[in-house]
């Protein structure tokens, strides 16, 4: 496999989308980041983090406070990636009615 | 999840990215997709065209010839999908060295 497959799929993967369009929006820590997504486990999110962080997508800041306060932001590298998912994402809401209908037609047609 | 959640996940699937940019060139037989595609095996190819097609994004064209012959090309919905895929399939392979600078970085901070 190409190497920028992985990238691809890294960007492309089903937590990756949500936390890249969060994260355009403005930074966030991680307990509201998983908030904001909803349905995604503490590890999976931690997982998905730390592929973007490593990928160079995913800014992480660790405050030296008390509590410990971790901000997460997208890097300018990780905004271009973050801008065309979230229009391919935007692209496929805006056709779902068309795709809906293809999917009546082909299952209408497979049961004829 | 969002219905228009799984169309992006098929359009950015392994197999799905991969049908939809070769698409974009011309149409192809099944047999010639996969020679272009590599690496994919015939029931996972022919899986991924069905779902593309039940989607609307994928046309397939059987001819009543002997012997039979089966075209695949893109819908106009399935050009508008591939043409964004292939963008960012091109975006990450031109940011490929940032990625790698990254990853180098991450990985040495983690050694340290």
């Amino acid at each position: 496999m190409c190497p920028y497959r992985l990238v691809l799929e890294h960007v492309t993967s089903r937590w990756g989308v949500l936390v890249l369009i969060e994260l355009l929006d403005r930074p966030y820590r991680f307990s509201e980041l998983r908030r904001a997504i909803g349905r995604v486990s503490e590890k999976m999110l931690t997982q998905t983090l730390q592929t973007l962080e490593r990928d160079g997508l995913v800014h992480r800041d660790a405050k030296p406070v008390i509590p410990p306060r971790v901000d997460y932001s997208l890097t300018d590298l990780g905004r271009e990636a973050a801008q065309q998912v979230r229009d391919l994402a935007l692209w496929t809401e805006r056709r779902m009615a068309d795709v809906e209908r293809a999917r009546t037609a082909y299952d209408d047609a497979k049961r004829a």
